[in-house]
């Protein structure tokens, strides 16, 4: 009996399996630094333990998206190494800060099935929830993959396909409910913009842009802990049509949310991942910029002090964000991604308000 | 008087000399989390602090490699700033666990000395010592490299030539008397297989292949403070037959346990290292991958919860292990190593083992 | 009104001016472990808990460079983004030691300004002083900028250009009140070189070099949160004169002082860096290495165990140290630095003294 496990097989999956992934994680100030070092990130909250605790916060909280990468790698071994595309995300929630020292586990339910017309893959829908070591949820999002057959005779299950909100509603917004952002100072991130001062319809370009090479994407995707063997593997991916390790996606979240800074500087944390979609591959050398339109924009009863602002948030390589006309290109009679987009993200955000009465 | 170290030479060495060597190093949260970032490494004692601690551990040990690493860098400017080759290691022992926190110190005695026959270089035996801060031992190896001699003509020592344990024996294997495996659970490894589950003679193709960028390898040896220059100086290196900076075979071991990962999952420490061989050299770009051979198993009395493995780790570069017909060719009626096997080490491992009264 | 800050022209600079910057960084011993590995640095205040309580530190500090890079980079949103050149560093004191848990602040002060002649950009004289969370100033440093101007029919200020010391006077020099070196043992160092061995005049050619890849200098300038565009861009960097991203020089200073260590393995700390250029651009793939001159030598009224020294540490790329002839060759009958100089650095550090009654 082979001791290397193959993973799991679209036939495999069954509705309402359960997974407890492996490999419960202590996330420390070494994961934070380095996080810093591979991305340029710089929101407040996840930089200064002073202000992070000035917000009610009872320590620094690790970068939302660290605490996300690192949730969700475990999730790689049991559902998508054996996928051939990664679909979409959808209903990404961050439900509690994660500490310096809080230890990370996540388990998955599978909530949806399709087999593909070809018989050779077929698409599995995930709901995953990661946990501390106080047995908190800290995050739950559904995710769904493509993923091949072993045996294309396996017969099919019947189709499931889960409902999935089109974004997270105010409602399930988790506001951490020690937050307190009256004394918000924005000397603290160099940024004068307020809630009250985005509008609907607005876009942001942001100036910066990044070239993330071979070792910072490998390192970033190796300290996550996802080990999905296309980022890695030179040499097997040069017989690929890709021809070089392919950028955990990720990853380019990651860097185009430090883009994002310069426009959105007073962010306090990420609430919710409503949509995303890598929509082309990108590869060590390229140059990564960003833009967001600012989608919707809530608040919150009783909370004078706070807002939250739904984001679209537009990744692209080797083009800055001001030279792109549009997102979409006509591909005979469809809409398809113009080849620079990398990264289409519909995601919530915290903001303090312009206190009334301060 | 020049300020700059020549470091030793063949003809400094003495026979029980003693030193004791520079840079005593705290090592932190930051050195671990760069130890998963620059290897992938995923064994689980060092990446929960919850679970390192229901086996017994006070905290999460460090990973056995990087204390290692640590602990041997410190010898190089006194040992083999001046030497041609790295000849072998044995008799490496991990006595106690290293703790986040602890500072490492080594010292290293000279045990055996002989001069080659070209009167150029000699072989100088080691024996190496890395203790904490509470002068406890954690690491002891033996280790033997061919040093050149400064001047030809100083007289060769009396040759004396160490007996060394082809392997650690079990009776010198240093069970941490604190563990208790009887509750281990794999969920939190991701692997089904036991220290029962191996049988002697059977071999495992870890899957995966991890492509290590120039970045990385020199990251990984400026953090382990090694600062044999032949790893950092690209320009002097291209005036070497190797023509770039050569990788520490240090970090290939790292990298291939991090790939021997995937079919022994339950592995919790390392307790010895019997022999190890750098084959051929490792150059940034490399695709490194590896195998495992099962070499022996051993058990404990009166420990139920607990078993040994000896393994042969071997190491290849650009080709997949399960593609290699043989570790060595014939090179003119002698076995030499086949190009693209770069590390072959022998070491022992602990393994929790199925419960017969659980 | 558009979102992204455009950062500061020189007609918006005001003699007085006054600004806060933005993000507070507590730094950890995540941080504490990149710098080891991004630079290779060894200085044993900063890598022994054990050393650093026996000097009298309250626990490790964080390496002097460290803290200045970090604090120094919190200037360059508000100062720096539209500078077309660094021109100098003055007076640059290390006031406090930074200790691990430290949030470090900067503010500066405009203190002087001179429009150029051309009318389109002007040097910019900015004090800066960094601050810890208990309002203590660890830092403080006078930097010149050539800033661009947006509007080069803007007028022109009142030139003021400030009075500096052409070097920190001893009598500024921040001694650590609890330091004592009397008990100081080379042996954690492995250099047996003490401040009373070095003589004024004498030359140190550091004999290693280090090469230092795109990877490692953004992972580096992005540890530090500088975010000045052209060390990250590489398609933007493509369409300007250097071609590719530029090295951050204070990365340069970092390197050169971490191959510094060979010939003064028993500097304790540095005490204040008194000029400083970067005299040429350094690019990813260039290969660094350093000479010491000894300006001066330092005591200090009743500290029989600590004297300071005043050094010259020049910087090269692709040269080893032994093999530059001279710094400056002449261009058009005026000295110009040769072209493989990067960095001209006049720094004073801390040494223990060799005691005469221990």
């Amino acid at each position: 009996m082979s001791k290397t496990p193959e993973g799991n097989f679209f036939e495999d999956f069954k509705l309402g399996q359960i997974f407890e992934h492996a490999t419960p994680r202590t996330i420390t100030e070494g994961e934070s630094a380095l996080y810093i070092a591979l991305t340029g990130a710089r929101h407040i909250a996840h930089c200064s333990e002073p202000v992070a605790k000035s917000l009610g916060y009872r320590a620094r909280p690790i970068d939302d998206l660290l605490a996300f990468h690192i949730a969700f790698a475990k999730t790689v071994p049991d559902i998508s190494v054996n996928a051939v595309a990664n679909l979409g995300y959808a209903d990404v929630r961050f439900l509690s800060p994660v500490y310096v020292g809080d230890t990370i586990s996540t388990t998955s339910t599978v909530i949806g099935l399709k087999q593909n017309s070809s018989n050779k893959n077929g698409i599995v829908y995930v709901s995953s929830v990661a946990s501390n070591q106080q047995h908190q949820e800290v995050l739950r999002w559904v995710r769904w993959v493509s993923v091949i057959k072993k045996n294309p005779d396996a017969p099919a299950p019947v189709t499931h396909i889960p409902e999935l909100p089109a974004n997270v509603a105010v409602a399930d917004l988790s506001i951490p409910p020690f937050l307190n952002a009256r004394n918000f100072n924005t000397i603290v991130t160099g940024g004068s913009f307020l809630w009250d001062d985005y509008r609907v319809g607005e876009r942001i370009n942001h100036p910066a842009g990044m070239t993330v090479d071979s070792s910072d994407h490998t390192l970033a995707t190796k300290l996550y802990q996802n080990n999905a063997r296309l980022h890695f593997d030179e040499l097997a991916m040069r017989n690929t049509a890709f021809n070089t390790r392919l950028m955990y996606g990720g990853h380019v979240i990651s860097v185009c949310r430090a883009l994002s800074y310069d426009g959105l500087e007073n962010v306090l944390s990420i609430l919710a991942i409503n949509a995303g979609t890598h929509c082309n591959p990108s590869f060590g050398g390229d140059t990564l910029y960003a833009w967001t339109d600012i989608l919707e924009k809530y608040d919150f009863p009783g909370r004078e002090d706070i807002g939250a602002l739904r984001l679209r948030l537009v990744g692209l390589k080797n083009l800055p964000a001001a030279e792109l006309q549009a997102t979409h290109i006509d591909n005979n009679g469809k809409p398809a991604y113009q080849a620079n987009v990398v990264l289409d993200l519909d995601y919530t955000v915290l903001m303090p308000r312009r206190l009334r009465n301060p």
